[in-house]
Formats: structure tokens, C-alpha cells, sequence
């Protein structure tokens, strides 16, 4: 299984391809981030975006997309950039067919610490770590899709059961 | 001048095509909402939301496009929505070269009633009446798109005075 994770942002996206399955050691496939200048215009940001992450999905041809899930709690100001780099990910993905799975920060950092609240150089280290890498992939952004990737593999085969257990309840409330 | 105005949504993008210029009576090219299923997977909306989009452009074949610059303090839930549908009108204009203006909702209502606090019906009965329509544009997701495209062409030049000032401000600075 091989995921292409994205820590969406205008400024700097972070990309990470990881390949494996629940259970076995898992491999990095390739690590970035895709930056646009803050002093372009929104317009031609969002097709930077774009245009990185098609040169991604071409390179790494990836089954899923994992993007992080944005909420507007945060920073207002960054946020809806986040949410606009993020739609264009997603967007990207749809566009070839391939999946798309959102996951919230903390689950994230969960998945990959066992802590939700787990701090970024910990993420860093864990990705590190999980990955056999050298030293922790800078800048923070592709360490966080890194473990983006990472946590749809692991959360991926739950995910999957649970979805079979709402379409079956669904198919027998629907033939009661 | 021939603008498509974009009032985004995920539920209900507006859409709407207006030509003329300042000054001149203004012509409706047309007008509809862009629809996607509001239980339909978030990728797959903004992937219907493109080709919506798309297929505006390649009907009309706008020189610009104007959409509503989203803002966050309202409904949060709402918002992102917004912004994601918001950043797939863009990339579909920037995508084909396309001039892309952001106008928030108080220059919009100010622009067509003279008031940056009109409501909703006050807007559609204006945007009827300059583009002599027999009534308003329904739902009001088109006539506030429509509101966009006016708002774009009245505003377009002293924008684009604006604009050439400041360039030549920043010419002057560098040479001097």
C-alpha cells in the first residue's frame, strides 16, 4: 500500500510518499515540500500547489491520498489558506480516481507517538525512527506528511471495517 | 468585458455572466448554481464543483473572473466549505490565464445598492433592474453571483488605475 500523505499549507506544503502494510516495517518512498511565494497572488498559488502535487502523484503514482483534516480553531488567517491548499489536494486526487482519507492532527500524532498531543520534534523523532531514516525530515512540514501517510496505513484496515459495518447495517435496515 | 462571478459553495456555487462596461447598460450572458451532494465525499464535491466551473468557462469564455473573498468569523462549519470551493474557481481561472479578482461581500452589496449592509432581497432587486431581468436570479447564491460580476466591472477601473500607480510608484523607487 502505498500512500502519498499531504500537510497542506500555501506557503510550504509537505509531501511524503511511504510505502507498506499494518504490521511490517514500513519504507519511505520520497519526502518534499511544495512552496509558493507568499507575495503571489492567491490565484496562481493555488496552481502551484496544483502543479506540485500532480508532479507527486505522476512521480510516485501513490493508491491513497491521506490529507490532514484543517480546522478553522486556530489561526484565522492561515487557516483558510490551509483549507484552499488542501481542497486543491483533494482535488488532485478525485481528479485520477484515487482515494482520499482525512485525518485530524491528533490523530495523527497518535498514531505515530501514542500521544495526540504529542509535540512536533517527537513526531519528527517517531518518523525517524519508523522509517529508518538518518535524521528527522526537515522542515517540519514533510516530517508531518510523512506521518500522515504513516497513519493511514496503520488506520486504514479499522477504518475499512468500520466502513463494511455501516454499508451492512445500512443494505439490512434497508431490506428489513 | 465579460466577467463570471463566482459566489462559492459546496452546496450551492453561484454562478454568473455579465458583460459591459462602466458607465454603459449592462447585459446578463447568463446564469445558474453549480450543485454537489451534501453527503457526496468532500473530494468528490470539489471534483464536481471543477467541472461545473469548467464547463461555465468553456461556454462563456469570461475575460475575468471574480469571486467572493471568503472570510472566517462567520459560520466556521460553513466557512471552510467556502474557502475550499472558493480555491477550486480560482485554480480552474488561473489555470487558463484567467484575471481573477477577489471582492468581499460589503464591496459587492455597496457596489450594486450603495450600501455595503444591503440584505439579500435588496441585492436581487437591484442586480433585476440593472440587468433589466423580468425577475430576481433564484436562489440567491446566482443573483449574488451575478452581484459579482457588476461589482467587477465597476470596480475594474479604478482597480486597475489603482494598480498602474502603484507600479509605476515601485518603477520610479527602483530608478531613483
Amino acid at each position: 500500500m502505498r500512500v502519498l500523505g499531504v500537510d497542506p499549507g500555501l506557503t510550504r506544503c509537505g509531501v511524503g510518499v511511504v510505502e507498506g502494510v499494518a504490521g511490517r516495517p514500513l519504507a519511505m518512498v520520497g519526502v518534499g515540500v511544495v512552496r509558493t511565494p507568499a507575495d503571489a497572488e492567491l490565484s496562481h498559488r493555488l496552481l502551484a500547489v496544483e502543479q506540485g502535487i500532480e508532479h507527486w502523484l505522476d512521480e510516485h503514482r501513490p493508491e491513497f491520498v491521506a490529507v490532514e483534516r484543517v480546522f478553522s480553531q486556530h489561526n484565522v488567517r492561515t487557516v483558510m489558506g490551509t483549507a484552499q491548499a488542501s481542497a486543491v489536494a483533494m482535488l488532485c486526487a478525485a481528479r485520477r480516481g484515487i482515494p482520499v482519507a482525512l485525518h485530524t492532527p491528533s490523530e495523527v500524532k497518535a498514531a505515530v507517538t501514542g500521544s495526540g498531543r504529542a509535540d512536533k520534534a517527537q513526531v519528527g523523532a517517531m518518523v525517524t525512527r519508523l522509517l529508518r531514516l538518518d535524521a528527522p525530515p526537515k522542515p517540519a512540514d514533510a516530517a508531518d506528511a510523512l506521518a500522515l501517510a504513516i497513519c493511514h496505513i496503520w488506520r486504514a484496515p479499522a477504518q475499512n471495517r468500520l466502513q463494511q459495518a455501516v454499508a451492512l447495517h445500512a443494505s439490512k435496515g434497508r431490506t428489513a
